[in-house]
């Protein structure tokens, strides 16, 4: 069984469905949370679950939304509220606990600095509240929040992980919430999706493809993870266009010739075929879109919003 | 006759060469300038070339060097060098010209910040003759230089040809350099390619696909392009692929099966077949290497350093 | 009769009262708008109240908001409407004129930044509706608006001036909105204050003390300045030291023995007495706050959308 | 006994010899590096050395170039090299202990962004030592270096201290070179001065008035820190001015009138009365020179080299 490269749950499962292959373990939960915004969670529940999926047991919550990507004056405020709702509901209960929000990739590469530009626009408190207590910055927001934004390995020779374990034991916060930017399967969910889930970071994941777990057994702290797909792999890309040629087969009558014969190769077949056929440097290329800048300028302050709703102004979104 | 997508007049004439098809008023010239730089001339010399080449007639001039992506102590200086070699016999005689550098891009995307890049690298000359006259400059660096950074459509609302003409029109410079990340059509070629032509800046070129042609019929001044190709088109890379699969085709047992009907079709329907499979997203989307912050950081000191020693230190670089 | 650096009208105002000097061609006019928002308009009327205020005819709107300094999430809204009604009144009538917007200033020195990051906020809709015509922008946003980020001299070797000028005779736009950083005298007015003007840009003015001017005799366009002072100079601030220190002198006990003697000094005597003690370094420095990039940041999305309010939503902004 | 504000050492101790007040413990050494380099050495050899000069006990070396803040074709080599010698002093012995680098201040603060600048350019090589082994960097870079921009707590809600010592205390290095921007007492020094401690950062240092020590009591392990002053306090142009009125006074006729009264106060008094004319604002300014950007974008440069020959080019800059 082969793994299409993709960061959400929802693209693995959906694979699955497309080959027609049942999976044990896996369940999935949908709800339309407003006109234009759908949430489906994929709720990983067995081993067998996780190994089919290759992904950790947990919750697996995606949001989406195709209107994400537009402009908006108002930063898509409804989307900031809906993200909060989720994020709550995997954060601890209380009003106490302190965050640490780590905003992973690496800034200067435009579809990898989601983590980065998000921190940009948290209010951080933990300062605050250290020095003149909680009561002094309201009602609503008494929550400890701090941020790192760790920087890339060529940057700083550390894996992010070892950075935020060193910076978690010193700080010792209750949650960690990692922001990343993910690659999807489908150039249809770029910059239109975000996926909130309680297993962290895990190894091979993320537009820099995180090469250690950013998660509570290699912290020590549960990390809630926060990404949206702003990549495709430049691979994934020619195995679909591969696919969709085998998809048309049955109308085009012009590749009927061609498909008879390519229909005749198994799945694992069709994609050794078209891997070897990749060249090697296809590897350390992605794909994005030309308006990624932009993209990626709305969609931070969005999660930030989201974020900041969900843990400094928890009466004021809860309506 | 179909085209791929390359910015690289060397890339088109290739393509000719693969299809074994011979066209005319077209020129190839060749040189190995120092151990690991190659240098090759593409020169158009007549309208039909122009035609089958997709581009106008003039010079392009490639300058090749494998390890130009690589990390080297003096930004690798014998590449500026030759460059400002190429530079030079494009550049008017005499000393006393004047000069406008033009850095096109977006300086918020990666692969499309090069030209921003390289402004921000050389040494402007202009107010300071005007103000003390160009003997205080010393002796070797008399020339007036400007530059301009125009930004991008959507963040001024103006072409930068619109831009440039306006400000060539007002400071009346001799000659523009304009320098701009390109597409090319192999992924071998990004960032280890510098094109340099006397053509300028023509429609659908650069990562920023430019609408309007900066060239000297455009802008009333001489326009020299520079630019290095910093993305693939993902149509590009796709149908590339399917290319590689045909020619793989005689040797692989697996892919005979395949490859029999397929090669039936002739170079036009495939590119149909591939093109009609291509989501249509895939037109807005770009390839590019995951270090592509690093070496744009790199190259675009390097192409800087070469106009400047084209420009200042003429005495300096002519051994 | 010396100058204090300022480059709001409404301080060179101040200072005259402050020496109990009457000037005749120049009015003030006073308006509470809000709560926590003062206005004022200091109107130049005639050549000598220029020649005295060292500033051209023209009206010199102040608006003045103590909180704009603060962190708020509404990005001070209600700032940015009493701006974008000021600036209506200054604009031309009707609904048909098209705008070109000038970030003046250098990006990369944070508090001469104002400029650059107010464009980088703003609704540019000139090259869609060249492409797509007015009615696709939406009823309430029909007016064409550009802008570019000229960069500074010693980037560009031209003045902002010239740019502006080259840009606007190729494109025409009907009036041209100059934003820049500004040197106030006083400290207490540090990213607290907005000026709006319809004189434009004029010599010796900014942080980057601009050469030339930019205003309709130079551009050849009505040019409307919006700036706030993010500087004060470093000679202004010894010079109002020493000028505490003399106003100090009747109440403290301590200093009257100095005093009695510096008093004896005419206004003339102390200034050029502060300047020789200056060392000649001074000139070249300015005083900033420190937390001067979030201060920016937040004031250029307040004045960007005052911009955008009175340019693209005339009717919701009216009331 | 008062203290103006300033970050070195060597100024600290030129304000005791104005005063002509003889302090003991502390020794100062000067040599000359090369015809326009100047190195000097304060060493606080006692704990009565260390409360007099209002600094830990220790090595403060200065190195003083006239022509640093000078444009220069190889980014002052010679003063990189110089700067590596005084470094490779105070390192640890022998070719084989590892180093963390930490680029303290705020990137969006101009001459408070001399920190993570320079760490922009090291050679970094923790990650590729861990998982190539040592002989892969070649013969003489075989010491593992990695480096973090910890942010400001303004962004981070943490103190850089919390920040370095988890990474430390996670990743064990058996130094750390912590780089930062300082605040001098005079403007003549600004961008031209190095001061290399074995102090470490200490409370109330740097730009960012650092409020907790970053040495090696408080992490654990040694910090040598490498600091350039970009800033004069507010506070501190103002008085240095009433000092030159001060001097001034037995040459200038005019002023001698207030002299003989101002004279009378003592030092202490002088202080007090400049203090207490001081705007409470004062406090929250600083004064920076106009070209801070390009100086903190060569100084940075030059800086990195010097610690990337001191710690990886063993061999070459040795001669």
């Amino acid at each position: 069984m082969y793994q299409v490269r993709t960061d959400l749950a929802l693209e693995t499962r959906e694979k699955f469905e497309e080959d027609n292959v049942e999976i044990k373990g896996v369940r999935l939960e949908e709800e339309q949370a407003a006109s234009d915004i759908h949430i489906s969670s994929v709720i990983i529940e067995t081993e067998n679950g996780a190994k089919a999926m290759g992904k950790p047991k947990g919750n697996y919550v995606t949001l989406e939304a195709p209107n994400m990507i537009e402009e908006d004056e108002g930063y898509h405020r409804e989307i900031s509220v809906q993200l909060s709702r989720v994020l709550k509901r995997l954060l601890p209960e209380g009003e106490s606990y302190t965050t640490l929000i780590v905003g992973l990739g690496n800034r200067a590469v435009t579809p990898d600095s989601l983590g980065p530009r998000v921190v940009d626009n948290l209010c951080i408190t933990r300062h605050i509240i250290k020095e003149f207590g909680k009561y002094v910055i309201g009602d609503s927001c008494h929550k400890s929040v701090s941020s790192i934004v760790p920087g890339v390995m060529a940057q700083t020779g550390m894996e992010s992980m070892e950075i935020v374990r060193g910076i978690a034991k010193e700080t010792k916060p209750d949650i960690i919430i990692a922001v990343d930017a993910l690659a999807a399967r489908s150039t249809r969910r770029l910059n239109r999706t975000i996926q909130i889930t309680d297993t962290g970071i895990n190894p091979g994941s993320g537009v820099g493809n995180h090469r250690h777990a950013l998660n509570c057994e290699s912290v020590g702290i549960p990390v809630i993870a926060i990404g949206i797909p702003t990549v495709v792999d430049a691979a994934t890309i020619v195995i679909d266009t591969m696919n969709n040629l085998l998809d048309a087969m049955s109308q085009a009558e012009q590749i009927r010739r061609i498909g008879n014969s390519y229909e005749k190769l198994d799945m694992m077949e069709k994609y050794e075929l078209v891997h070897e056929l990749l060249t090697p440097q296809l590897n350390t290329l992605y794909v994005t879109p030309k308006d990624v800048d932009e993209a990626v300028k709305r969609l931070s302050y969005t999660v930030s919003e989201g974020i900041n709703i969900a843990l400094q102004k928890s009466g004021k979104a809860g309506g």
